[in-house]
């Protein structure tokens, strides 16, 4: 069987997404669809809308074959560090190929983008180094630092647009796979619809999953959001919110994040991973004085740091991720299960003895640091936004199997 | 002026309390009373029912003429400690006499009890000893090592029973006196009315502060409960709750104690001070499988800790206190004025300058890492239990000055 590997969130799992998993599927004649998604805490440093099995029950639903979790320390990463991870399950996984949803849409671009940094890696290097000596975010250093060097373009092939958010996502992944020597083929799918940024939702079938989440939370639009996901979706969005959860967002996670930062303080906020010098007495400040997640971050950013940057450190806080764990997990160890069709069964079974990793369906009878890293980042999620029995939440790593597709019909999660 | 000095905790202050602060005044012919009294966390190891400050607006309404903060580490530590900073601060603010609530009344058989064990201390500190490797709590221990002792008395007076919770600390206080060589002249009054455990509100105006407290989370009780408070403490009772903050008890503080245990697991516990060898995992599992603090304590206490013990330690998990900090603390170090009445104010201009400690208004102007301590724990206390704007409840230590007696007219708590 063939399988071909997306990297996705699902945060939540939407029509776009169903299209881009039938299009991966079609446009590399794949038997089977294995996806890469990130835990409770996502690539933006947020908590995860609703959690991991609840989002890897949206994907079994809507055309994903096998859901492995990325790992806490790859899926909040920044983009180089997240595509590492992502793109070394996919291969370990046996994908022949990999899919991605970009802006632009067509893969050349993306190859003649990769040929020319990499003939130019000296120089672009150096370009970005420098850029971030004037002060500039590591994303805008490194668009500069692009700019810089395209006037070396020898081939004059179309270069991809790399101030583009899915752009940037799929460059990174093509080069991990480059560095791995992947033999994977790379494809892309245009993005339909929304753009990422997008929060209002429009009038076609695709919305950005942040729109979507806006209008859960405003429930009076409830009804308008039913057009842009699948049934499934709607259904696990429902139940989860009924009998598991609240919705996760920052609001929530946010009276531990400020106890956990007035608490430990400064000295110990720099020993967390991701955290730059310097910025650790502002953040003690900011949680001081504000009582809410949205005035805190804007007494934080500045030019110097994104959004995502930002938010990536206050996760690493929250859950308590520090230099010294990261230092601890350089590669993805395992390929942990958490879930698959029947379809995906018959392909792990034929292969599982030549998986270049360690398959995880029972978390308890493995131990690695970066496991150990995904049960805690669960933990801390079910702690803040678990309702009624929060101590049935409390490691669900444990009790919960990896979900099979039949599982409307009597799985522990129903 | 001649001051007496009592140890408090009024949390919150009763008719009791007021008995007791008028009978010291009178039995040592004093002046003024000058209170040490614990600030947000108390010697049981738990959060106070209302915050320091509100504590101080009712002492000065009651009889109470000046209140210094024992600091957390000597208010939180067991009877030897928190007697060895309350009666030290009491010296050091230059009292003649000191006066405690006792079962027995009587102060002639605390003297004879203190003869009794130094004249046989090294006996005594061996069956302390041997008890506590049979397994035997702290309290337990001395009660035995006490008995062991007691027939080499001579000359044949009266001891006091040490099974009694306020006779061991009025001991405590005593030989903390003793210890430090003090001069002031300890006195005692005998206790009215309930028992320290009771929590059944009784027939006559006095009542155990466990009563009152219950009786306030029970709102329908309320009425019942103005018997036993002075209408001072009954109205800052109700504009607290009403404008400031929750009444504290464990259950509010229990969601950050838990987050606390899980996120920074075992290993990170055994670094917190008081915290005994092998009680971390304990504690650990018993976070993971309970949503309530009730049911928490439940799982942990055992004959060989104490629940006041395990309070403390629990106490040290949510203020971050660790062994570490705790080493840096060996005595008081300053008397950090909480209030005063306009008598207070002139004992204390008349000797500001003879104090053998540094006397503080303004936290601010002086650094020391006890008073840190002091800071960090009305910030945690404000977080768990602060309503409406909890970011002008962070820092309090810093914007309230103390309390003056005519607080009613335009303090910045009222």
């Amino acid at each position: 069987m063939k399988a071909t590997g997306v990297v996705v969130e699902y945060n939540p799992l939407h029509n776009g997404h169903v299209y881009h998993a039938q299009q991966a599927k079609a446009a590399t004649n794949a038997d089977l669809i294995i996806a890469v998604m990130s835990g409770n805490f996502l690539q933006r440093g947020e908590p995860a809308f609703i959690d991991k099995w609840a989002r890897t029950k949206m994907a079994l639903a809507s055309g994903v074959d096998i859901v492995f979790e990325l790992p806490y320390r790859f899926a909040t990463g920044h983009a180089t560090v997240f595509a590492h991870g992502a793109i070394s399950l996919l291969d370990a996984a046996g994908c022949t190929a990999f899919c991605f949803g970009s802006e632009d849409g067509d893969i050349e671009p993306f190859h003649n983008t990769l040929d020319l940094l990499d003939n130019n890696s000296e120089e672009y290097n150096q370009a970005i180094k420098n850029a971030m000596q004037e002060g500039l975010s590591y994303p805008m250093a490194l668009n500069k630092a692009y700019d810089a060097v395209q006037p070396n373009t020898e081939k004059g092939g179309r270069l991809v647009d790399l101030s583009k958010p899915n752009n940037i996502l799929g460059f990174h992944y093509m080069q991990a796979a480059r560095t791995l020597n992947s033999s994977m083929m790379p494809t892309t799918i245009k993005r339909l619809g929304a753009e990422y940024h997008d929060d209002t939702l429009e009038v076609n079938k695709v919305a950005s999953a942040t729109g979507i989440r806006k209008s859960f939370f405003s429930t009076e639009k409830l009804d308008e959001v039913l057009n842009f996901i699948p049934e499934s979706t709607k259904n696990i969005l429902i139940e989860w919110q009924t009998e598991r959860m609240n919705f996760g967002n920052w609001e929530s996670f946010y009276p531990f994040l400020r106890f956990s930062i007035l608490r430990d303080g400064p000295a110990h906020l720099s020993t967390i991973a991701d955290l730059s010098e310097g910025i650790e007495n502002l953040i003690y400040r900011a949680a001081k004085k504000n009582d809410t997640f949205q005035t805190f971050m804007n007494d934080i950013k500045s030019k110097r740091y994104t959004w995502t940057r930002i938010q990536r450190m206050l996760t690493h806080i929250l859950t308590g991720f520090t230099k010294e764990m990261r230092s601890e997990i350089d590669v993805p160890a395992y390929l942990r299960l958490l879930g698959m069709t029947d379809k995906g069964r018959s392909y792990l079974s034929g292969r599982k003895k030549d998986l270049p990793l360690p398959l995880i369906s029972k978390v308890a009878a493995f131990s690695n640091p970066s496991l150990d890293m995904d049960i805690q980042a669960s933990d801390i999620y079910a702690l803040a936004i678990g309702k009624g029995s929060i101590a049935s939440k409390i490691g669900l790593d444990y009790t919960i199997s990896p979900i099979m597709n039949n599982y409307f019909s009597g799985s522990p999660l129903k």
